[in-house]
């Protein structure tokens, strides 16, 4: 079954595509509140009207890309016990999926947060994406807890503290220039300040 | 210049602060948008006029308390260097006279978090504590990477993440019922994560 999509299929997805950068370019420079779709078409170099034949509104196109950025968030996630070698890789690889995602949709994550306490459809979608990086962590720190592969400390603090610290690593990265973010490296710091905050070995479970 | 202040003005500080708690009150039970005047001052079992010889405005009430928080917040704070013993006393101490601030003060807190995103004014005041913690932070920081107590991450990074994770325990506070908010345990708890997230020693420098 591996069918190409026609042609017109194709072109279909060129111009929607084009609807969407164009979007979000007008987003980031004039502002989502400011933004409207006369001035996105123009940018795209499209008529006005065809924007009408794939989205409803400005915040459909927002929406969409940040739901897909929840789906991409879901998918990239692996429950443990997993094939990590270290509790710091384990660490390692969870926060760079998460910073690598925020990165790539870096424009889209950063016109959701800014509108979120004013749109409640946009806080929704934000809200949701948190919600399932809380769940993971809680996840992750619940079962290290079991383990006894952690600090003695409380687990509900512990997990609204270290979920706090990503969130900082979040922030600080949206804060960068795309050009001078370093995701690697990002990912590297702040898995070894969240590995020793509260690891208190490095070595995984057998399973 | 020990005076007492005279009998009016007791009753004046008694009135104002009757006015106060039935505010947070009433704030807390009706949602601060949905209270009004006639019922804090009912609430108070005072005239609806008195309210008017104290305050403009609802609002008034809750934003003097909360630059109250604000003062407490600045007042408490040593920079370094200190007499505390070791790195964690320190980090104890810094993040004890946060918590237990924010822990009597509550009600103010909870009320000006919830309603910042929709008025500008509250916004404004807990930007300036939240600013003010922040700004103590990194001083903390940069004066110990200085000193080369800390793990060899980037600054601003570290800052951002830290910051993130004393945000997360305050959440944690502002979460559960008063009665049952142990400061001293949780302030602890969250200098320990902090210290051994960041700190590669527990030694004070000499001065």
């Amino acid at each position: 079954m591996n069918m190409k999509p026609n042609r017109q299929h194709r072109r279909r997805e060129r111009t929607k595509n084009a609807i969407r950068q164009a979007a979000m370019k007008i987003f980031l420079k004039t502002g989502f509140h400011q933004a409207n779709v006369k001035e996105i078409m123009d940018f795209a170099d499209l008529g006005y009207g065809t924007f009408y034949q794939y989205y409803n509104s400005k915040l459909d196109v927002l929406l969409e890309q940040a739901n897909e950025v929840y789906e991409m968030i879901t998918t990239r996630y692996q429950k443990p016990p997993s094939s990590e070698k270290s509790i710091y890789q384990r660490t390692f690889n969870s926060i760079y999926n998460v910073l690598f995602t925020f990165d790539r949709h870096r424009d889209v994550m950063t016109v959701l947060k800014k509108i979120r306490h004013t749109d409640p459809e946009a806080n929704k979608v934000w809200e949701k994406i948190m919600q399932e990086l809380f769940q993971r962590l809680e996840f992750d720190i619940t079962w290290s807890m079991e383990k006894g592969l952690c600090r003695n400390v409380n687990r509900d603090l512990a997990i609204s503290a270290l979920y706090g610290m990503c969130l900082g690593a979040i922030d600080h990265l949206l804060t960068q220039e795309k050009s001078n973010a370093d995701i690697l490296q990002i990912s590297k710091e702040v898995a070894l300040l969240f590995k020793e905050a509260i690891f208190i070995t490095d070595e995984m479970p057998r399973l």
